[in-house]
C-alpha cells in the first residue's frame, strides 16, 4: 500500500503548531509502518517569518499568506493552530469547500460555530477533526463519536479548565486563599494576566457546548450554557466542604432528558469517593453516564503544547487515512437544540447561613424551605452568639424553587447573610 | 445515504450476547439516524433453543449450528460472545475468509492468536474488532489504535480484573483478611467458586499481552507475560502500604525500551496521589504514559453484561460502516515481539523483613543490598524484641539483583523471614 504521501499545511506556528510539525517529523516513518499513512508538512503559514521555532523549514514551506496555504494544489490536508473566531473560520470553510479534510484545536470557533462547519465538511465529503478543542490530550470526542455513538449518553460531567482546577487544588491541599493562589499561578504562567475566561467558567463553557453537541447530536452553542465560575469560592467554602468528605471543583455538566438538553458550568461539591474528586493540579478529566456502558472516566492533560499536539496528531492520521481511501466521518446535520433553562434544572445544594443565635431560628429556616418544596437532606449549626452559622444540604430541588427560597431567606431578619450557594454531586 | 440494513450474527446469546441484542434493538433508529448504519439481528447460535432470554426472536433467527451462521448468506457481520479458544478460533477464521466483518470480546482468543486472526483479517479486507477483550465498556483498544496511533506510549499499567480490585478494595478499606474477603466475594457471585485465574493474575496477564501487542505493534502473548497474584498478599502488607500513604493495587504493566518490550502483572504499592489510588471496587482503569500525551487514563467497568454490550455495540457499528464503504482497519502484520525477561525489568521494591533484635543486624542487611547493587531509598526498624521487623524501600533496582539479595537475606541468622517482596509504583 505504497501511496503518495499527504500533504500537511498548517496555519499557525506557536506551542502547539510547532509541536506538531516535530511529532509529525518524528514519528512519520513508525506511522506510515503502522497505518499506511505517510505525512509530509509542505506549508506552514506564520505571522513572522523570522522568529525562532526551534526547527529547520525546507526553503519555501513558511509562508505569510494562510489564505494561500489553504488554496495551494500542494496541501492535502489542513490543521488549522490559530485560535480564535476570525480568520480561522473563513480559513477552514475555504479548506473544507476546496476539498481538503481540516483538524482543528479551536474551542471556541467549533463551540460557536461548529454546525456551520461540520455542514460544510460533510457537503463535501472530508473530515473536519477537532479532539484537542475539549480536554487536549484526552481523547473525548472520538470516543463520544465512535465508542459511544450507539450510547444513550445520561450525563456528562467534566473538570475541563486547569487554571481553575490547579486553583481549587492549591486552596484544598494548602489551605490557601483564592486570591492568593491566583496570584501564584499567574505568577508560574498557569492564569493569564486576565484571567477571566478561565475562572469566570467561560472557557468551560464553550467546551461543554461542543461536550452537549457531540454527546447528544444537536447544536448547543455557549450562549445556551449557564457560566458561573470560582471566584466566589472562599476557604470557608472549601473547608466546609473537607468537612463533609468532599472537595469542590468547577465542573461543566450537560445532560439529556426526554429530549432536551441542559449545559451549566458551575462550582460542585463532589464527594471524595466519587473519580473526579482525585483529579488534582492542572489535569482534566471528563466523567460520562451512559445506559449500556454505565460509568467511565477519561482524564489526562488538558492543555500545553505536546498534549494538544498529540490529540491533533491522531486527528491529521485519522483525516489523512480518510482521504487515502475515500472517506469520511459522518456528522450529519445539526438541528439547534431544545435548551432546559437553568431554572428547570435540579440539583442538590448546599447552604451556609449566618444566622442570630437565638431560638427558632432553625424552625423559621426550615419553614421556608418546605414552603418552597425544597427538602432538607442534612442541617448543622455551627458556632455560636455572634459567629452562629447553619449548614444545609437539601435533597435534589429545582433551581427555581431553591432560588425562591434563598430569596425568601434574606428577607428573614434571623438571617444575617446567605454565605455562597454550591451544587452537590451524589456519588 | 439509505441503504440496506447490514445484517448481524451472533454466536452465543448469555450475558453479553442477549445485551447486545437488547442494545441492537433499541438504538438501531437513533444509530442509523446518527451514522447512516442500519443493523438487524438475522441470526443468533445459542445452545439451547428454548432457554428463557427475555427476548422474542422471529421465527428462523435462533440456531443451534454456529458453523451455519458464520457461512450463512443472510449474515454480513458476525459478533462472537461464547468465549474460549475452540471452537470460537475457527468460526472467527471462517468468518473472516468468508469476507465478513468480525467483532469479539475474547480476551483468551485474541491474547494467545491475536496475530493470526489480524492476517486473516487483513488478508480478506475485513475489520475484526475487539474492543471488550480488555477493560469491559472502557474505550481503551479504539484509543490506541487511532487516537494515540502516532505516540510514542513508554508505559501502560492497568487495574484490568475487577475481582482482584475488588478484594484488594475491602481488604484496604474494611481492613479484613484476604480468605474472607474472598469468600463474602464468591458468595456475592463477584469470585468464581476457582478463582485460580483472577486471583492468580492469569486474566489479567491476558488482557496485559493484548495491551502490548496493540500498543507496541508487536506479537505478545500469555506467555511472555510474567504473571503474579494477589493470593500472597496479607492485611498486614495492606497496613504498611496504608502507613506510606500508598494502596496494593494489582496491576498489568507493560513497557517498551530500545526495540524490547516487557509485559507483566503483580501486586503493586502505589502512592494514594497516583490517580490508579482511587479506583476502587470492580472498576477497572487504564494509565497510559506516552511521550508527546503525556499522563492519561481510562477508567470504566471492567465487566458485566451490559458494559460489555455496549463496547461490542461501538465496535460492530463501526465495523458496520466500513463494510458499507468498503473500508477496514489496518492491523499490519505482526512479528513476535523481542520480550525482556522478568529479571531484566527493574523496579523499586518494599521489602518486610522479621529480624532479631540486637545490634549491628541493620549493618548486615544494608550490606548485602549494597553488595548486589540495590540501592536503599528507605529504612525502619518497627516493634521490638521478638516482633522486631525492618521495614525497606528500595530505589529502582534491576530484578536479578532483587533476587540475588534476598536470597543471601535469607541465609542472614539475624534474618528470621523475608515476608512478601512488593513491587513499587513511582508517582
Amino acid at each position: 500500500m505504497s501511496q503518495a504521501p499527504i500533504r500537511v499545511g498548517i496555519l499557525g506556528c506557536g506551542t502547539v503548531g510547532s509541536a506538531l510539525v516535530k511529532l509529525i517529523r518524528d514519528e512519520t516513518a513508525a506511522v506510515k509502518d503502522r497505518t499506511g499513512v505517510d505525512l509530509t508538512v509542505t506549508r506552514v503559514a506564520v505571522r513572522n517569518l523570522s522568529t525562532d521555532r526551534g526547527i529547520d523549514f525546507e526553503p519555501g514551506v513558511l509562508t505569510r499568506d494562510p489564505r494561500a496555504l489553504v488554496e495551494d494544489p500542494e496541501v492535502d490536508v489542513v490543521v488549522e493552530t490559530m485560535g480564535g473566531i476570525e480568520p480561522a473560520r473563513q480559513l477552514i470553510l475555504a479548506a473544507l469547500e476546496a476539498g481538503k479534510p481540516v483538524v482543528t484545536a479551536n474551542k471556541e470557533l467549533v463551540a460557536n460555530c461548529g454546525a456551520e462547519l461540520f455542514e460544510a465538511a460533510g457537503r463535501n465529503s472530508v473530515d473536519i477533526q477537532f479532539e484537542a478543542a475539549v480536554g487536549g490530550g484526552i481523547p473525548l470526542i472520538r470516543v463520544l463519536r465512535e465508542s459511544l455513538v450507539g450510547e444513550r449518553i445520561i450525563t456528562m460531567m467534566g473538570i475541563v479548565n486547569g487554571t481553575t482546577n490547579y486553583i481549587l487544588t492549591k486552596m484544598t491541599e494548602d489551605g490557601a486563599a483564592y486570591a492568593e493562589v491566583l496570584a501564584d499561578a499567574q505568577q508560574l504562567g498557569y492564569a493569564e494576566a486576565d484571567p477571566t475566561a478561565d475562572v469566570e467558567g467561560h472557557d468551560a463553557g464553550a467546551k461543554a457546548a461542543i461536550m452537549a453537541t457531540i454527546a447528544f447530536g444537536s447544536s448547543v452553542v455557549p450562549g445556551d450554557v449557564h457560566q458561573e465560575g470560582i471566584s466566589r469560592i472562599s476557604s470557608e467554602d472549601i473547608e466546609a466542604a473537607r468537612r463533609l468528605d468532599h472537595v469542590i471543583k468547577l465542573l461543566a455538566i450537560v445532560e439529556q432528558a426526554d429530549g432536551k438538553v441542559s449545559a451549566r458550568v458551575h462550582p460542585a461539591i463532589v464527594p471524595l469517593t466519587h473519580p473526579l474528586a482525585s483529579v488534582r493540579d492542572s489535569f482534566n478529566a471528563v466523567f460520562v453516564r451512559g445506559e449500556a456502558v454505565d460509568d467511565l472516566m477519561l482524564y489526562g492533560r488538558g492543555a500545553g503544547g505536546a498534549p494538544t499536539a498529540s490529540a491533533m496528531f491522531g486527528d491529521l492520521i485519522e483525516a489523512a487515512a480518510n482521504l487515502q481511501r475515500g472517506t469520511h466521518i459522518e456528522l450529519g446535520h445539526l438541528e439547534a437544540a431544545d435548551v432546559t433553562p437553568i431554572d428547570e434544572t435540579s440539583s442538590a445544594f448546599y447552604v451556609p447561613l449566618d444566622v442570630v443565635d437565638e431560638p427558632g431560628v432553625l424552625a423559621a429556616v426550615a419553614t421556608i424551605f418546605g414552603r418552597n418544596g425544597v427538602s432538607i437532606g442534612s442541617m448543622e449549626q455551627q458556632g455560636q452568639g455572634d459567629n452562629a452559622r447553619i449548614l444545609l444540604i437539601t435533597h435534589v430541588a429545582r433551581e427555581a424553587d431553591m432560588q425562591a427560597t434563598i430569596a425568601e431567606l434574606k428577607d428573614l431578619d434571623a438571617v444575617l447573610r446567605v454565605g455562597n450557594l454550591i451544587r452537590v454531586i451524589g456519588s
